[in-house]
């Protein structure tokens, strides 16, 4: 039998924001939420904040957050790209690879174990969409500061089943 | 009536240096202006510098460098990336879409408005593109130092009309 | 006659790592090595590390590491990449181009030649590639930490002169 994303959605019960309601950049008027080209789907920056732009864990590991704080940080944040997914080709079931992760978190100097706190990224995409098109490419930079004090910020890429429908230009 | 960047171009006055004359990477000789693969054409680095290489606020902000010094050199970075989009494929006409923004402002630990800075990039874009094309994914992220001690630079991907012509590998 | 690599690596007595052996990945059970789609190869992030986890110069350029150092810290990570290329599609001969590279580099706040880092990757894909296909994009940022105190990574994308193998979905 496939494995299926929102299957596994709902067996782990996981809330992902409707991000078509409200539209999704109303609270960021320059920004777009994805682009799709070919078969390669691009996601907004994303960062472990509510629709309301309530904050999870804002500040710096390392001082005043804990690696496990941060580590919860980043899974949020990754299940806000589930959201986005869903809102650019409207299912989970449409990713079948992660092209890339570029994940960076705000750091003190001497915390040098950034790689455990993306993980709460990388782990929740492989409990979603397993190993096989679960796992990404990827790089974790530990960084001096990120907008609106967030601890967190991911950038993804992933592959699409279908290729993006054809525009008129 | 179509949308038309060059036009745009004229009508802010914009002053958009010409890389072909003398031609890009005289002084950078291990990089290269871009990548053009298929309808993705990939911009490398740019940073808030004119071509002799005079800096525009170089420093930190949140140190030595304010808000709106950010902004302006994010803006004047985001002219020069026109300007290799012209170098790459002749006219900004050909720009179908942004596919990513990828922004480091050097900042002070303290400083997280980074998003605010990046807007002088955003901005003009819109400005340049329209909100349809010229809104892109992004990310902004407030980093440690910067080559030259710039205060800002930024990778930029976009979507041509056309595919790159084909090479003889 | 057409430029080989892989003849360039062994005139340079280049000394690759076999990332087929052991595979790739069994320290780092939540990244994948490359992902390939069309003519882009993406290679995850890499760092001065060999295969047994030793890294090479760790810590801080401006503190603990010399600009010396650095650049040959950046040189061993790009070696690494090499053997991830070889290892997603079986010979350097198989890259018709570079599309992108993003290098961080752990610095003190006072250090901005970052480029004159990440040159000791930037000249390595030069020599073995030559001018024409081993130039790139590129953005090379200085950071506050990088995982396991390394001392820079880097993210390569490149252009493969076959595209990826259809896979059944």
């Amino acid at each position: 039998m496939a494995w299926s994303a929102e299957e596994r959605v709902r067996e782990l019960g996981l809330v992902i924001p409707d991000y078509a309601d409200p539209p999704y950049g109303e609270r960021y008027a320059t920004m777009k939420a994805f682009h799709h080209l070919g078969r390669q789907l691009t996601i907004s920056g994303m960062t472990p904040e509510d629709r309301q732009g309530n904050r999870v864990f804002p500040g710096r590991v390392g001082e005043t957050v804990t690696l496990e704080q941060g580590y919860a940080a980043a899974r949020y944040a990754a299940v806000n790209v589930l959201g986005l997914i869903r809102y650019a080709v409207g299912s989970l079931d449409e990713v079948t690879g992660f092209i890339r992760t570029l994940t960076f978190v705000c750091v003190s100097p001497g915390f040098t174990d950034v790689n455990l706190v993306t993980n709460g990224a990388a782990d929740l995409f492989i409990e979603v969409f397993g190993d096989r098109i679960g796992r990404s490419t990827s790089a974790g930079i530990g960084v001096t500061s990120l907008s609106g004090n967030n601890v967190f910020e991911m950038v993804t890429v992933v592959e699409t089943r279908s290729p993006a429908p054809e525009e008129d230009a």
